[in-house]
């Protein structure tokens, strides 16, 4: 079955405005096995969306609208609609009555204008909206389904799940499709693909596809089955051939990120954890406390930026930044153990590199970070050199520091 | 003049994928006055492009499509584009010739899948690519002007300012738009909205808009004029009056975000900064740090997460915590004072708050933050209660702190 998916409104043609129903709608869609062949996001305008909806109507399966079904001028999904359907629109006295009493309830009368919230297309069933004042509708168009949702996420995402999802997996014959995400911390794209290609490539069900970003490799593993535990035991299948690849490199496999799963680690294990940031400039500790809970864990991180603040907190001998430099892995080394000399903590880790632009040397390029772990009976040392800009190089950094951490916690050989 | 853009190829359509040339298009036009009506992503399927082609060539003054020009079986748009105008595609010679010797520049030979990227619709004048071997078409469609492009930002941007704008503008017949946006750190949505209102709604030409975010409300000013500087002149008209109106409030009006304005007020005034935080957990550092050349003024942050932490680092008593708590205007001024008093700078802010879901008491909900700011002869605090989950009440936080350094250095009154 293909579906496509309409977003309606000129302000979401803002280039700065970010609509974001069609992703959630797609990936919910994807779930019963339904493809999406287009999405289209369309001005308030009763011409072209009056096109849009005859296109979509003429070749997908599945229609889904959001947004324009306000009280205003502007809100023309529903006529719009109605027109590309050739059905008239009609005033439901029941939701008349219903957005009346949801006015009074607010101790407000209704204005006349919101009346045309009420109206329906023509054998089109009403889909009720409990957090908002648009209801939406539901028309089968002569075997295609046809739905029109409120644009804000809050009252269409809840709607979309408990009204019309099932609706669609009924029509869909059941199809159940699951995804997976396995993310990798420690290997770049290719390297992960040379190792499970031979692997996924024998498998048309689940699909396999390969995502780079920071620091971070992803395999995605789609499985299609006539329901969602067949679809995820042939997931299921590959993922652990997959881990038996890639042993102690897959840090998430259930959407958890890095810091999440460090933070888990941590606080699963009783160990305290202390940080010493340079060039990541706290990027590291902001990761590991925006998981809540994590006073289970952090004790403290020292963001020391300058030479007399590594000797100040962390009491790096300044002679040993004179004879190798700030960026260099005995200066990473010192700072990782005063970090957990000072803060008396069970791990502490030490980063210390070269964001760029500027900073650079001869021998010492940007990119180029160094990350130190010190704890009880560990001791570890990381030369890294990350491509790209500044930002790039950061996070990279903190996500290798944060995989550092990982591996020495679960006493995984250092990478 | 109306736009439609198609953005080509089926991985746009995952749900974890973001389509960036879009927007980036939509702003492109916008500064030459033509408006984006209608924003299209369609799967990799002969049929479906072929209508979408269609429709936007029966209605859009111009088209212009991103992706699907490479050399495999899935790059369609070429075939699709050609049909949809009624027009042959033949193979030109000379685009042939360059693309030879681009593999040959790079020692390879040219696979012959590669010579459909030599195909051009009858009528159209390639647009040569710099950055990859797809080059561009430009088809001018009776009086509809059509462009193909490829898909990798990279490729497609440098195309598309050289290429495609100048021939657009040109057909807008010069009318040219500006925007500027104004960014207010201190205020909410409805209190800006409030103050301006009055003012910006008295003028057609520049548009206002409105925009709320964590800790930020921007106001984004469009001016159309016959000529850029027109269009500049009126928005400069409007925007220095919005600036009289709210005193000190806005922070930038250049794009630059908070961090960034002050990064350059403490470079330029040769001032240092430390910071000591508690509940933002780093994420003032990590923002002044990811700004290139904050070394110049940031010394070192004490992410004091426990109370221990904030003793041992910055010597806050702990009956003061203890009286007070570790989220209360005492704990908070002797986090700012002892943050300045150990690393020797000239200005230390410190932040302390409850940014969830734990931790709450009867008398200090979720949200409640408490920021001080110790310097030469300055001396603030401030207690703000932040609504939205944790993420948002940090965030909120961070963006406090920041303003709280603007105002101080700068001598404003605090908010």
């Amino acid at each position: 079955m293909k579906a496509e998916i309409l977003a309606v409104g000129s302000e979401l043609l803002d280039p700065l405005r970010r609509e974001t129903n069609g992703a959630y709608i797609t990936g919910r869609l994807r779930s019963v096995g339904v493809d999406v062949f287009a999405r289209i996001t369309v001005a308030d305008d009763a011409s072209w969306l009056e096109q849009a909806f005859r296109q979509a109507l003429s070749r997908a399966d599945v229609v889904i609208a959001t947004g324009g079904l306000g009280p205003t001028s502007d809100d023309l999904t529903r006529e719009a609609a109605a027109r590309a359907a050739g059905r008239a629109l009609h005033r439901d006295p029941g939701l008349l009555e219903a957005l009346r009493e949801r006015f009074a309830r607010f101790g407000r009368v209704m204005a006349p204008v919101n009346a045309q919230q009420a109206d329906l297309i023509e054998g089109a069933v009403s889909l009720p909206n409990a957090r908002g004042s648009a209801p939406g509708q539901y028309l089968d168009q002569g075997g295609r389904l046809l739905f029109l949702l409120p644009g804000p996420p809050g009252e269409m995402q809840p709607m979309f799940d408990a009204q019309v999802l099932p609706i669609v997996r009924e029509r869909a014959g059941g199809r159940a499709l699951v995804t997976r995400v396995l993310k990798i911390a420690s290997m770049g794209e290719s390297d992960v693909e040379q190792i499970v290609a031979p692997l996924y490539k024998t498998y048309e069900n689940p699909r396999t596809t390969i995502l780079g970003g920071a620091g971070q490799t992803e395999l995605h593993l789609t499985g299609e089955g006539a329901s969602e535990e067949e679809a995820a035991a042939r997931v299921e299948e590959l993922a652990s051939g997959i881990h038996g690849l890639l042993p102690g490199r897959i840090f998430s496999d259930d959407g958890r990120d890095l810091a999440e799963v460090v933070a888990a680690l941590l606080s699963g294990r009783g160990k305290t954890l202390a940080l010493a940031e340079s060039c990541t400039g706290g990027l590291v500790a902001a990761r590991l406390t925006a998981v809540p809970g994590s006073s289970a864990f952090f004790d403290r991180a020292y963001v020391t930026y300058s030479n007399q603040a590594k000797a100040d907190l962390l009491g790096v001998d300044p002679q040993i930044i004179e004879r190798h430099g700030a960026v260099s892995e005995e200066t990473a080394r010192a700072m990782a153990e005063g970090a957990r000399r000072a803060a008396g903590t069970d791990l502490a880790v030490a980063i210390t590199g070269i964001a760029g632009p500027t900073g650079a040397t001869e021998d010492k390029p940007v990119g180029l970070v160094f990350l130190a772990l010190a704890g009880d009976g560990v001791d570890r040392v990381r030369r890294a050199q990350f491509p790209g800009e500044r930002d790039r190089v950061r996070a990279q950094a903190a996500q290798a520091a944060l995989e550092m951490i990982r591996r020495a916690v679960l006493g995984l050989a250092p990478v």
